[in-house]
């Protein structure tokens, strides 16, 4: 939870009248969000969030999430639509910080997701990725497969003070997965971090994603792989097959997988609790003094990682053979 | 800044049922605010505050402080009105906690305070206290002159690792304090923590006073001493005279004050400037690791504090002799 930049009310209200949407009416930090200041702008023509972008996201990147969100919005994916300003840009610098205006998403983030938001939640990542198969412009996973090894190089020498024997472990994992990565699975847009935080139903029914801010290209399947260790594991950290099926069967009731992307999901599940474990070692590691975030706990992702790395197969997930 | 828990989709549901307005559209941590949990609760039927008494606040002070803001609101005191339930009550539970629903206030707190905003703080402090007057529940100032000895007492021994001397200081001002603090003034409902995040401005227009909670019987004047810490010092913690005259007059033209309460301002307001340095002080000591609430530095109040204890009398604050 954080807002890094105070916007003053003089910046706000010049920053406002590049917009048609009325004046300030209350402009409030939001205690969500954890790479960039979110305020919930309220004026007269309605609710919008004002996101100013903070250092941990690549400026040079803003084009690239914001014509995506645009490109999805357009295609019937809830998503938040950037607002253009008076001179068309959706794009522009508030308090020496890039920033942007975008339209209010209803519904609140399941704190405690169950069965049915799962299934929901497995519908509209299928949907997104049919949406943004003609996104035109492409962006590189950063934090994909070939990232790990150099990330878990610069944390490697604090590994075993957070879990003993972690180092070797983490070690070994690397090495099986780099060997068997599945690298010709279909490609397109994914979202990359669809936690249940980024993710708004209003009642039971998904009224929005948010957050595209780690979104790239990279095999379509590593996105529900990533959804299955965020959504599918119950707070004591067993697994429910349940959320899985369900979550992987609405998945494939709107975009048909092939075989291989099927029989590569306990790999691709293994590799993304990996990158989660890797990221989450690393901030823990460098925790800064005074930190207006905690980072959370990486040993989450080790069991979740021991779980996956143990299945037999994609049975494991409710998946009938 | 803080959210310190977090409200389930289900529990929220079912606590908004318990009153008339609409069904919840959204509900979003805000990242203000220190002492409790508070989200914007926009329902069908618009935006409003919802409050989350965390352990800081004394849950047998509450109805004291519901109260309070019911009757300054009913006297056109701009502030947030508590919203009874069906079946009365403005005080519930909510995730272990008591909680309550207020009206929302349009309007964004200054910050960067400007002369005028002060001339209108001075009208809104002097129109409240004319408004508390007729509120019978009393309740004692936990933060008065004579707690600021045994909360020195706390945090004597780390005092001059933050500040060489301060020990001693703090204590020679403290001797001082207690001989000649005013014990005579008029006295009624004072805010006590009237800082800039606790004022909201439209344009240059006061439109609400927020965070009642630390409110309490005490020397009306004091009040405005406080105000004179937190809104008159300069970034570089230089004394805008201008900004305290405008609010002084402002309040006096409102609130007719005594000789004796002029007076008293320069101690009034050094004594105020120690109690902000000593809880400042007692929380910079006592942090807390992995605390949501970055301490605020103390030694801007000891600036503060050598400010008030030089000045020759009250027409240092622009008051005319």
């Amino acid at each position: 939870m954080a807002v890094y930049t105070e916007v003053s009310d003089d910046e706000l209200a010049a920053f406002i009248a590049e917009y048609d949407i009325g004046t300030a009416v209350s402009c409030k930090g939001i205690a969500e969000g954890v790479e960039n200041s979110n305020y919930l702008l309220l004026t007269e023509g309605g609710p919008y969030i004002l996101t100013l972008y903070e250092k941990r996201v690549d400026a040079r990147d803003l084009p690239f999430f914001l014509g995506l969100i645009e490109h999805l919005a357009a295609r019937g994916v809830p998503c938040p639509v950037p607002v253009h300003g008076r001179d068309g840009a959706v794009l522009r610098t508030l308090c020496q910080r890039p920033a942007a205006i975008t339209s209010f998403l209803a519904g609140v983030w399941p704190r405690r997701p169950r069965p049915g938001h799962c299934a929901e939640l497995g519908e509209a990542l299928a949907r997104m990725h049919l949406a943004g198969l003609d996104y035109e412009p492409e962006r590189a996973n950063a934090l994909s497969v070939d990232s790990w090894r150099p990330l878990f190089e610069r944390c490697r020498a604090g590994a075993d003070d957070v879990v003993p024997g972690l180092s070797a472990e983490v070690s070994a994992s690397l090495d099986r997965i780099e060997t068997d990565w599945p690298r010709d699975l279909p490609r397109g847009v994914i979202h990359a971090d669809l936690f249940p935080d980024n993710v708004f139903f209003e009642r039971e029914k998904l009224s929005g994603l948010i957050d595209f801010y780690f979104a790239c290209n990279d095999a379509l399947v590593y996105d529900l792989a990533v959804c299955l260790n965020a959504w599918c594991f119950e707070p004591d950290l067993s697994f429910n097959v349940t959320k899985a099926r369900l979550m992987i069967g609405r998945y494939r009731a709107v975009r048909r997988c092939s075989e291989a992307e099927i029989a590569a999901l306990p790999r691709l599940a293994e590799g993304a609790a990996l990158r989660f474990l890797l990221t989450r070692l690393y901030d823990w590691i460098n925790q800064v003094d005074g930190a207006l975030v905690k980072p959370k706990d990486p040993r989450e992702y080790l069991h979740k990682l021991r779980f996956h790395r143990g299945v037999s197969g994609p049975g494991a997930y409710g998946i009938e053979p």
